[in-house]
C-alpha cells in the first residue's frame, strides 16, 4: 500500500504523519507532498527521515491511497487526478463532501458507504463529526427529529496560523500592547466571536451549514433539522458543542446514557459531584469524542441536553481520515479500480 | 439620599462606585463597606477621596439606599438589618433573588415591580439579565414560549480572583509553566468548563437554574421553558449567549430585528457581509447588551436564532442595580419607609 499525503506540513498533515506511525498503518511507502515552499522539509517517521515533495500541478501520484488537506481549491482541481491512477483519496477539505459521487464518511457511523467510492472519499467537517459522534448513535436508537447546537471551536480550524494568532495576540495583549488582526478579522485574545466563514442570506453561515447538509448527508436523513450557532473560542485545540436533540419518541437520559456509555469512539465524562465534564484540555490527544451533561430538556421532556469535546486535529480531521483509509485496507476496496 | 455600598472593593463595588460617578447618582452622602482586610482603602469618587469602613456586624447602615454586593451569606445574614432603619437595599447576590418579599427587577423589563419592595430588591444573576435583555421585548411582543441557550461566560462573574487565575494561569502556559487551579476546579487558560456551581439531581446546575427561575419570576411566567447549558470560556469580562426561541406565533427575522432594535438597553449589531457580530470585546464597558446573529431557526420555522454579548460586571450587575436604585429615586420610592 503506497501512501501519500498531500498538504503534509500543515497542521492536519503533521496529525496523519504522527497517527500513521502511531497505529502502523500497513503502508510500503509514504510519500509527502507540500507546496514547492515546504519542498525539502524533512519529516521524521519511525526510524525514517522523509523528505517533503513539491506536489506535482498535474496527474496521478503513484499510490494506492491519498490523505488530502492543502485546502479545498487543490483537492477540487487536483483531487480526480490523483484517484485516476487507481488511488483511493480520502480528502480532508470541504470540496466533495456534498458531491453525490463521493461518499460523506465517520466510520463509527457509516463506515459501509466509504467502499461505494469512485475514487474519493470526502471526511466531514469536524464541527459535524464531533457533534455527530454523539447523536449518531442516540438517532439510530431512538429517531433524531431536531438538534440546536451551539460550538465553542478552537482556533486550530483554522490551521496553523490560527494557532499562532491566538499565542500571539495572548502574549501581546498581556504585554500591556496592542494587537492587530492578520489571520481573524477580529481579535481572539479572550475575546470570542461568530466563526469566520460567510454568511448567506438565511443569516447562517458556512461553517453552520455544514453541520445541517453533511449530517443529512452521513445519517441518510435529507429531512433531519439542526440548527447551529459556531463560535471560535480562545482555545488552542478541541472543539466542544452544547447540544439540545429531540427524538421521535421520548428519551430518558437513563436511556441516552446507555446508549453513549455503549457507542463506539465515545468515552463518558459526566461527573456530577465532582463537576467534571468533557473540556478542550482533556479532549485534546484523545482518539475518542466525550460527551457529558447528559440530562432531560427541561424546556422539551422527553428531549436531551448535553455537552462534547473532541480533538478537532485528530477525530475531527486526520484520524477520522486514517479510520478511513484503514477500513478500505481491511476490506480490500482500496485495491480496487475507481468505479467510473 | 445617603449611599451605602457593601461590598465596594470586590469587581462589581468598584464599577458601582464608578457608575455613580459617571451617571451623577443624586447623593449627599457615599459610604464604602467592606470586609476589615480591605477597612481603611483609599477610593476616589469625584475629587473626593472615600475611606473604606469595615461593615458593621449588624444594624443598619444610616443609609437610605444601600448596594450589596458582598455576597450571598452576608446578605442573607444582614440585609433586613440594613434595610430595617428605612433604606431600601438593592442587592446584587443570589440571596433573596427567589424570595416573595423581594422584587427582581430589570428596569427596561420589569420597572414597576421595584415599586412593590418591602425594603430589598433583588438585582438578577448576569446571565438571566443578558439573556431577558433580549428575550423580554421579543416575549411582550409575540409570546415567548421556549428557549434553549448556551452561554459563554467570563471570569469576571467570578469576582476579581476569577480574573486573576486567567491571567496567571495564562502567562504561566505561555512561559512553558504547568499551572494548578486555585479559584476554578479546572484550568480555565486556553480552556473551557461547565459552570462552576454545583450540580442537582436533574443534571442542571445552579447557574442554569437561576435563568430559568428567575426568568419565570422576572417575566411573570411561571410555566415558561428554558433549558441553558453554562459554560465558563478564558474571556475576562462580558458574557455570551446563543439563544434559540420559540413563540406562541410565528415569528419572522425581520419582526424580531425590528422589535429589537426599538428596545431599550440592547443595540443591535449584525453586519453579515462584514461578519461582525456581539463579541465580549465590543460588549465590554458598554450600558447596553449587544444582539445579532438574529435568523430563522432552520430547526423550527417560525423560531428565531439569535446571540447576544453583554458586560456582566455593567448591565449584568452594578448598571442594573444602579439604574434600580435611579427608578427608586426618581419615583420617590426609596424614601417610603418599607411595608412590612
Amino acid at each position: 500500500m503506497r501512501v501519500a499525503i498531500v498538504g503534509a506540513t500543515g497542521v492536519v498533515g503533521q496529525e496523519l504523519v504522527k497517527l500513521l506511525q502511531e497505529r502502523s498503518f500497513p503502508l510500503t511507502s509514504l510519500t509527502l507532498y507540500a507546496s514547492p515552499r515546504s519542498a525539502g522539509r524533512k519529516v521524521a517517521f519511525g526510524d525514517r527521515t522523509l523528505t517533503v515533495q513539491a506536489l506535482p500541478r498535474e496527474g496521478d501520484l503513484a499510490a494506492d491511497l491519498v490523505f488530502s488537506s492543502a485546502g479545498g481549491g487543490l483537492s477540487r482541481a487536483q483531487a480526480w487526478d490523483w484517484a485516476g491512477g487507481g488511488a483511493v483519496v480520502v480528502d480532508n477539505t470541504s470540496a466533495w463532501r456534498m458531491d453525490e459521487r463521493c461518499p460523506l464518511v465517520i466510520p463509527e457511523i457509516n463506515g459501509e458507504a466509504a467502499l461505494g467510492h469512485r475514487g474519493i472519499v470526502a471526511n466531514p467537517n469536524c464541527s459535524t463529526i464531533v457533534a455527530l459522534m454523539a447523536l449518531a448513535p442516540l438517532h439510530r436508537r431512538f429517531g433524531l427529529t431536531r438538534a440546536t447546537i451551539a460550538t465553542y471551536q478552537a482556533v486550530s480550524g483554522a490551521g496553523a496560523s490560527g494557532i499562532d494568532e491566538l499565542e500571539r495576540q495572548t502574549r501581546t495583549l498581556l504585554a500591556g500592547e496592542a494587537i492587530t488582526p492578520e489571520k481573524f478579522r477580529h481579535p481572539i485574545a479572550f475575546n470570542l466571536f461568530s466563526h469566520d466563514s460567510a454568511v448567506g442570506n438565511d443569516g447562517y453561515n458556512v461553517e453552520e451549514r455544514k453541520i445541517l447538509l453533511e449530517s443529512r448527508k452521513i445519517l441518510g436523513e435529507p429531512d433531519l433539522k439542526i440548527s447551529a450557532t459556531c463560535i471560535r473560542v480562545p482555545v488552542f485545540r478541541a472543539h466542544s458543542e452544547a447540544i439540545h436533540a429531540e427524538f421521535a419518541r421520548l428519551v430518558s437520559p437513563d436511556e441516552a446514557r446507555e446508549v453513549l456509555a455503549a457507542a463506539p469512539g465515545v468515552t463518558l465524562i459526566d461527573e456530577r459531584e465532582e463537576n467534571t465534564f468533557p473540556m478542550p484540555l482533556t479532549a485534546s490527544g484523545k482518539d475518542d469524542i466525550l460527551v457529558g451533561r447528559i440530562r432531560e430538556d427541561v424546556s422539551n421532556p422527553g428531549g436531551i441536553a448535553l455537552f462534547v469535546s473532541g480533538d478537532q486535529i485528530r477525530k475531527g480531521a486526520a484520524l477520522n481520515a486514517v479510520q478511513v483509509g484503514e477500513s478500505l485496507v481491511k476490506r480490500e476496496a482500496a485495491v480496487l479500480p475507481p468505479v467510473s
